[in-house]
């Protein structure tokens, strides 16, 4: 079993990827991009990828969401969120740091504490946060921010930990593999979809929200994005409480592909972060369906 | 085959009955009361009952609903709308009538013919528009407001016809049977229903309507009815567009039944006066609700 | 102040005229129909009619609501809803009781008890429960079917009270004026209205019942009727919760004026048997209306 | 007047800056990141800020919106819509090109391009296109991935025009300011917004677009954000067709304040490249809100 993942060595996804109970004994290789780990998965040059899609700090990780619709189907079996925590890494204590490097998107996320702990410190961009540690320690700047792990795998030590401003930050990573059955139910999963809709908006989102809402599906997350296939024709990206094998996800799914112009399934997985099964409402199990179903089987053949 | 239907003899429900196709062959018995036929029906004691549920003058015949719904299962098979026309019955004409009779309802609806026509003339009440034709044969009274078969019942003329306030006045009966499986989808059909709602009723109903509107069904009636049982649960009777056997409806109806209190299911049945066909809106066809379904069963054994 | 109502005098009507607050110190005068009395409030020739609307054996008075839709604007101030009761009026004991009279839609709610009570006496129609008390004292049939002020008019002992088969009967008349403002808000008010609704219904009505939802007022009655002008448009007569001088009552009957083929304010006025205010749901007081516009006005002008 | 925007010098914010017609005449300063700009907006040490909010690539520059809402209110004024073009500039014709560099965004846009044309150059990244355009000007790299004018600023030539894989490629900026009135209606304006809801998002987001649906209020654009705040309260970025001036407009925010937990308004401004004014629906027009008002008022004052 081989996993590609977006690399270098080093970076959040690869700490995610340790995270993911199907990797546990399987091959990593890392990628130097999401086109190129899901094109390997498409032509089977890997079993499956392993792709950020969703971080605190940018919102969607759109040109993941882009690849997984743009081609040949793929889905989603399981995902990974991963807090996200960065370390001030040094040799020298932070009274005496007057140059600190990191990424871009690290350094957004770190702007409190800068100009709290390090006002006069000037600040260099660097291309990832391994690149800045390994620049720090090689005695280019005085100082990275970065992960903890980053900071462990350059030997520069850690002069303050948890210095992100946003202490509920973390990055959500997906398994994805070539089309197949979604694994078992779990009793609190994620369906996500891509569904497009032409002209009128609202009320055709209506519509689409509506068919969650009569069977109690939640969304977790919405977003709408232009497909640029002429005007009036828009995508939204959604995250929906429940797995594809339940009676009410079911109808539903089969709901929108009647009403909306297009509806590409990008797979049902367990949560991560949460054991606790969360039960339908009152009258949409599978039982209620079941018994919904026999009901009008006896209308139909003449019983009451 | 044995009908039992309200009579007497020479009524409105009479007529009506022998545009039934299913009552061409049919044994036709007389029964004084809504109540007693569908108790016959329910007993086994007659195949069929045919009763006046709905007319323009009175709106629901609420005894007919109350009693359909109130005891064992019955369903409706067969509606017969009838126009309701009412003429001037009298040995005299016109200008020489003093004296005027009919029952209630029906004076209630050539008002402003009398009022124009008959200004002076007294109006008297009578049981049913047959006694009245009778009673104005035997002298008691000048004219009689009557249908046209109760004047030739009894051998009056006719001094003048359509005499009705509303010239598209009509009355709606419904054949019913002890409970069996609807007749052959038409195309163009009703189904009959009383849902059961507890509480809000604004909420709860918009739930009902939206089950049928995101199926493309139309109501053609709907009434409230208060249930009696306690504070906040209503009844609701509902005629909806579509049939039965029909993949859309099947759906809402599943759809109610799981949000409802109650449902009860009263019959799919051809239209009357409606032969041309009405096809489902786009996206709903029985076809389109094969092809969703099958669209998931790929989905969930790993197709795409 | 002088009120015309439906009559003879000793009916039901003119028992609950005599709970009417308003008509408390009026002149009362009967009339034989409902038309008439409405005309009579039209042209001024009394100041106000009192009619009954619904009941609970026949539901909505058809006549009613279509006599005030059909001609110049009418509006309902008050309504009080009385306990429909029955008793047998008899000199006899019920064990000698043989004939028994009076009209059919009062027959029909003792139809369990003579059933019951009487399995063998001949039941006979009658035109008012009045005319029946007074044929039976007049000894033409041993018993008569009538309210307990009707056999007390005529001096026949009652046998047994109560015997009606729903033990909540009840009829609902209304108070009805020329167009006037309302009665001050009690905290718990009926907004009755018809509104005309074009061709395709359920999307329509569902639009109708948004305005309501979306603003936390609920129906206690909805009744469609065929308009007869033409295929296609509808007349929903509603009951709302909530009164026209209320600020979300005021916001749904504009968003009605604005989506609906037409729409006809039948009043605003207290609930009988009610004493109870109703608070509005949370988020939809004047006062949140009031904080909203204020808010809107500080964003219209510059402020945040 | 004095502007401030992300720099540095020569970027597509820029080039955006020179359409738009409030900054014909104004002074221009470039800052390092939005939070500077945003920030020197709020404390008044410039009269506008000029960010970026949507780009084709990534969706919405999440820091910008971040940055709008979380601190003392700003409203958009006004936006432009600049399509995204990249060129191959480069000394060398394109066959003798062996190493390009640009920063990732950009190489994730011409992708296609490179693997087409340049299958066996080496590609670099570099921390933004200007820095790749001035590091292939100074020899470090054969060719620049980056903007027409960023070639030109460094004197490089173009060899090949629109290279990027997405013609309709991007970016959408906008023009913020401190609290005030906005611009007059143009006919075809954009009001954007941020609605923060509790708990069950389906139901209360059905709820959100209700509001706009009933009054034909389109979104051009929406997308969920968990808050952060703890479980069940979520952020909904919403862009909607029309005036904060328009009375259907103020209707739906006036609904939206009673209804959701915050409601956060980002500016109502005219859309870039849209002359063509869009007329309201039919019964949504100012003057429809304007005869719904004196009706109710007529009602509420005892006219019909």
């Amino acid at each position: 079993m081989e996993f590609a993942y977006l690399g270098p060595r080093g970076t959040f996804t690869e700490a995610a990827l340790r995270r993911l109970p199907a990797a546990k004994t399987a091959t990593a290789t890392p990628m130097s991009s999401i086109f190129e780990i899901l094109d390997a998965v498409r032509r089977g040059e890997v079993d499956a990828g392993f792709v950020p899609i969703e971080n605190s700090q940018e919102g969607t990780v759109t040109v993941t969401v882009d690849e997984l619709v743009g081609g040949d189907p793929l889905v989603i079996v399981g995902e990974v969120v991963l807090p996200v925590t960065f370390v001030l890494a040094s040799e020298k204590p932070v009274g005496e740091i007057t140059t600190v490097a990191s990424m871009p998107v690290a350094l957004a996320q770190v702007r409190k504490y800068l100009r709290r702990e390090l006002p006069n410190a000037v600040v260099h961009q660097a291309l990832s946060t391994a690149q800045a540690a390994q620049r720090a320690a090689d005695g280019e700047f005085d100082a990275a921010v970065c992960p903890p792990f980053a900071a462990e795998a350059v030997g520069l030590p850690v002069q303050a930990f948890d210095i992100g401003d946003n202490p509920n930050a973390a990055t959500r990573f997906v398994h994805v593999v070539r089309p197949t059955s979604p694994p078992e139910p779990s009793g609190n999963d994620i369906t996500s979809l891509v569904v497009y809709i032409d002209y009128d908006r609202v009320g055709a989102l209506l519509g689409v929200l509506t068919e969650f809402a009569i069977r109690g599906i939640n969304l977790t997350r919405i977003e709408s994005r232009p497909t640029g296939e002429g005007l009036g024709r828009y995508a939204f990206f959604l995250d929906c409480t429940g797995h594809l094998a339940d009676a009410r996800m079911g109808e539903a799914l089969m709901g929108l592909r009647r009403i909306c112009a297009d509806v590409r399934y990008l797979g049902s997985y367990p949560r991560d972060h949460s054991d606790k099964p969360v039960p339908p409402p009152a009258g949409l199990s599978d039982a209620d369906f079941a018994d919904a179903a026999a009901w009008l089987d006896r209308l139909r053949t003449g019983g009451a």
